[in-house]
């Protein structure tokens, strides 16, 4: 994770939280994929500060900036030739560590089996009613800006980042029947895990961490949010496009 | 279509829309299934006179009183023991008839093609940015309350009432990574469609007309809404469990 | 249609079934896309004289010799660089018109409503033993060379040409737990339609006809087969991770 | 597992798999799920002896006879009103152990990550052509068999059993335009798998191992099969409607 300070006299790199609130930049520029912005989300979120991504590979969807355009890019955050486009967060609390922080998730809260050799049983509730028992591989709880990532893969939808909702999605479902899920992003989650082992996996984004079953798990629209930099004429359609091939299809 | 005045002290039967506004009343019922309730959306739209429908046949999204629980419902409805869903509903304006009054449809607006034996291209903007050009059977564009019918067997997700939002999905989309898209309820939507015929087909819910390719499609989230009574104890995802077989998967 | 006759000596455009068993060919040469091949397939069915396409457009899964490999295709052709690839074909019988001639199909058979204001319902046999009832837009019945089509426009699965089956896949059901089906290729599909309206669409490839509902229809793998040259180094997966983006997904 | 040998005779319990070679029975009673079937079938493979599965639970698709029709199925099998389904089997030969035993599986071959942080990069050849390579949760080899089972949970269709080839359906996958693929089950498939860790999981129905990354792995049709007792009355397409609920959606 390697991250810049874009103000107008000085290039400086952070190297932790408080270094970030002490220097208080303008920007921070990410160097990397969405894997890094995604990291940088957790130490971002919250304070304003807008974060613009510079892809050193192929574009992502959050960091969508190339390496070639790093001087027109810079240019237009000094010009003002931008927006900030305010993501919404995941918090997820787990019962069974009450006093303890909530986690924050830019793309998704994902819960799935430790191994794979056998399903487990998700219960859950929206706003305290039942919704569903889901018997799955998993289940992914998206915002819109996770839409594109492991949701898309599990036949969620793509929702734009102005939706304000979240997305429920089942890996995998062993019902033949359910389906992906919006509702509104002011609704509360809770989910309860049955698993034949005393564990299930919890990911926000990419931090994956066990937790025993039985307990509850909370989810909901984080208080904070992500800012990202989007530059004039990267519209979010037209990465959609690019990045999901979508014109390029030659089945006939 | 039949409708029901339920006053405390008669029952009118209305005819037609003249009649509706004349009686004002508190309440319509609907004797039908959700057929039925779409037909009457149109007439009740922005009345703000909430509708109840009840079902002769198999329970619906809309029409989810069962024929058995007539007595029960309006001693509900009389008591008070119910809400008032305010559903979204679409407008479609048709660029070659300017003058001619906007349509509406409670369920969703779909684009297809007038006969089986060749695809349609349907260019589709957002807000005048330009989202993707589909190339298939089809295009539907869903409202929330339409989520559960036509955009769920074209894959579509299922959206809860309160969520903001507009589903566009097409229809046997030849282009395989294409994907439904959730977006804002407050955008707007144009449409231009490309065929080998003259005309395309266009249905608001269930009516249909012929339109001339190449004229525009304006469809956006309609001024007026649809009031539907929501009695006690028939919470939205208790319907959806029920409607949708959730629980009663005996694959295993 | 255009098709040549590349004999060593000479190039004769046929311009007729009759022209074509007489002058009985070593090739056809189909100068087109899948479409053309498809229509091609009609006439040469059964005559084992193999086909190849030369694309003039966007490469295809049948036509899927290059503009600018033209030379090099053929003196493959001259120096026996191929093989012949014997696809099989669908015959549809309507029990109406019992003395009339079957008819053929290269991809697939499809039933569909003959307008988009209402479902249909296909009652469905496999062998004589009732297989389900969709309710449905329409339903595809489609040969492994056809499985790259409309099938995989619904949801069907790839099916490899050396496989001896049909697949059975809904165009947009409305019961949400049907799925495409595989079965044996020397089984016989019965198929009984349900509608609204007095008829339904059959089209056999692209050619549609009006057909009377309640009336029977029967699907078989035909008695004749297509064949169609693969040239050395044109493998059918590849053409298939060429045609369908295999490997150029840029999500991340 | 428990098993029961039916001579007309006496009922033994089986223990161990010399003892079922030794009394060499001629049908096997399974009490239990489709699980209970899938553990005996590595222990019948071969040996001819059908195997007929009666539930205690719910009904399965392997283990379809029910708890309260014990004795009607007893005495239809010895009235020999049924018919034995060989069905085919896959076997997995890992090329770091050339010396060992290959693996059986009934319903599929199973490849996934062993943590679910990361994804896997699964390449497949078929008869040593080069098919794709998956970036994704894992990938599934299925048998007709096992086509209802967690190859359908991800997309896959119905096979059946009757059908002679095997089902390639990717988990979760990345790459938006992938599908199921269906080949023929004369063909060989080799996997090759890329992932952050040094071990994946594979597993032959029910039963993991952990195998390392970069070696091959085989996967054909073994030359066992599993005979499974079908009896009278108990044809696959309608224990198939049962299983899945067809006819029985509710949505309208």
């Amino acid at each position: 994770l390697k991250e810049q300070n874009i103000s107008f006299t000085a290039i400086d790199v952070f190297e932790n939280e408080e270094d970030l609130y002490l220097k208080n930049p303008d920007f921070l520029i990410c160097l990397g994929g969405d894997g890094t912005i995604l990291e940088a989300s957790t130490l971002t979120a919250g304070t304003g500060i807008p974060v613009m991504g510079i892809n050193l590979g192929r574009l992502g969807f959050l960091s969508n900036v190339s390496r070639n355009d790093i001087d027109l890019a810079i240019s237009m955050l000094c010009q003002g030739r931008f927006t900030v486009s305010e993501r919404s967060m995941l918090s997820l609390r787990n019962s069974s560590s009450p006093l303890g922080a909530d986690f924050l998730a830019l793309n998704e809260v994902t819960v799935s089996r430790k191994d794979s050799a056998s399903m487990i049983t998700i219960h859950a509730w929206i706003d305290d009613q039942f919704l569903a028992s889901y018997w799955a591989d998993g289940l992914i709880i998206s915002t819109p800006t996770g839409s594109t990532g492991y949701n898309l893969s599990c036949g969620g939808p793509i929702v734009s980042p102005a939706s304000g909702v979240m997305i429920i999605t089942p890996i995998a479902p062993h019902n033949l029947n359910v389906r992906p899920v919006v509702i509104s992003d002011s609704s509360q989650i809770r989910l309860q895990i049955e698993a034949r082992e005393k564990y299930f996996l919890v990911a926000t984004d990419s931090k994956t961490q066990n937790i025993e079953c039985g307990k509850d798990l909370l989810i909901q629209k984080a208080k904070v949010t992500f800012s990202l930099v989007q530059l004039e004429g990267y519209p979010y359609y037209k990465i959609l496009r690019e990045k999901l091939y979508w014109g390029a299809d030659k089945r006939n």
